[in-house]
């Protein structure tokens, strides 16, 4: 299933992609798509459903972030052995684990803003995981079964913020719009080969990510696994997994975003993302 | 008012202290202390009631922690200078921003966890500011306009996962049961001169921190104009601001929790917490 939510920000409601690729809202068999629907068992009601027979919605909706109610936004860096060298940053001996703040996430073509005084916005496409699941202390053999699906992630970034000012990303991850998620939640059996998908970002035409989840270091049981160790999981729960190399920082010399530019980005068989750049 | 939240975990019903130390339940008026009962009006609609008309709750209930639907966890490292002294931390010139996972709330009087293989889980007490009114950019001439109120916050931390496991502080920051909140939000006119309020904490009846906020770097309305130039505020965030000297990690040697101890921590007017520390 591809899962989405369409309407304005902040009164999302519940959709699904039939196989035209037209939205079918969920309204009448859900509130959201969070918490308990993203269990196996809330899954499973939704893929009994006849989606030629679920109101059709007209027009072209807003396309919110693919999953309400998110607790925690947990990120995971330098997961791409290729971006981490491009950064001047060594390989991770285990993940290094980041928050973005909530009150960052938007929906996959929203604008995203540049806030007063940045200089060095840049981009970083991601592959998201939605916890369907929660636990803690989870083993890694049985990880990936507290996985609802998965997402494409925008993790915008400051690198001023994140590296300059002190302390520690939290300044240059969480800022508001630095978060597109989405379009769809895209349930595993939907997903392909996670561990193999290509995934890619352009700014103005200009092709700077073209990779592949097959370049990265932790996979997403070990990833999942890992983190129960020092927290524990809620349903709805976003783990971005890291970005290939070509942002911005890694560009000789740096590029980063300006206002009037647009972002595309996407990963094979999760959808595709487009942001205009606004200065805030 | 001293608002709080009161039932088991999960299922806090909202709750106000009156004039006798004693808990008046307010689910008649409001569904949580949380988002818009915090706002300028909703807090006023409160100020309004006869307490001795509310239901007083029997017994001896569980508190939760004195605010629902927390968005963000924010917090402030290094804010008192006599404490970056006692880790080896240079002075910070600007804040230093760092997140607790939303998951590690609990109640005042919640056991603590010490989470498993863990050997340096520590403790800090800190005033908490909760945000009433939301916002970003915000003036610092403004900035206590937007604070509902203020509570004690303990900000249990893994110093080993905060600073010896690679990345940002995330990894011991935010574990279950990490942050005890409350056991009362206390509104801006009742919680005194918030710039000069004593606070302490004991292990075990030993007295580790005994400072004031007096000796904070960074004054609250610094802080908050300071965060909103990197995130927006929700009604519902919360601030914690920041330990005094005396952590474990600050002992020669250092010392950290050990199962079955008790800690005990309070602030001047905004109550006391007690947990008892176990091991997961």
């Amino acid at each position: 299933m591809k899962l989405l939510r369409h309407g304005p920000k902040g009164q999302e409601k519940p959709g699904i992609l039939d196989g035209d690729g037209q939205i079918r809202d969920l309204s009448d068999h859900v509130d959201d798509i969070a918490g308990d629907v993203l269990s196996h068992e809330g899954l499973a009601r939704l893929a009994t459903l006849d989606l030629s027979a679920l109101p059709l919605v007209e027009g072209s909706p807003r396309i919110g972030a693919c999953v309400g109610g998110v607790g925690k936004f947990i990120c995971i860096g330098l997961n791409y052995a290729d971006h981490a060298a491009e950064t001047g940053a060594a390989i991770p001996k285990e993940p290094v684990v980041f928050n973005k703040w909530t009150s960052a996430i938007c929906g996959p073509g929203d604008d995203v803003e540049i806030p007063r005084n940045s200089t060095k916005t840049d981009w970083e496409v991601e592959l998201g995981v939605v916890i369907g699941k929660g636990g803690k202390y989870i083993d890694e053999a049985d990880a990936l079964s507290h996985v609802a699906g998965y997402c494409v992630v925008n993790d915008v970034s400051e690198r001023e913020w994140q590296i300059e000012r002190g302390g520690t990303w939290d300044k240059g991850k969480g800022c508001d719009t630095f978060g597109p998620v989405g379009p769809w939640l895209v349930t595993p059996d939907e997903a392909g080969d996670i561990a193999n998908l290509r995934m890619w970002l352009e700014v103005d035409g200009h092709r700077y990510q073209d990779g592949t989840t097959a370049t990265m270091i932790f996979g997403i049981a070990t990833i999942i696994s890992y983190l129960s160790q020092f927290l524990s999981l809620q349903p709805g729960d976003i783990i971005s997994t890291g970005t290939p190399p070509g942002v911005g920082l890694g560009q000789k010399p740096p590029v980063y975003l300006k206002g009037g530019e647009v972002m595309r980005l996407g990963i094979e068989g999760l959808g595709e993302q487009k942001q205009k750049v606004v200065r805030a």
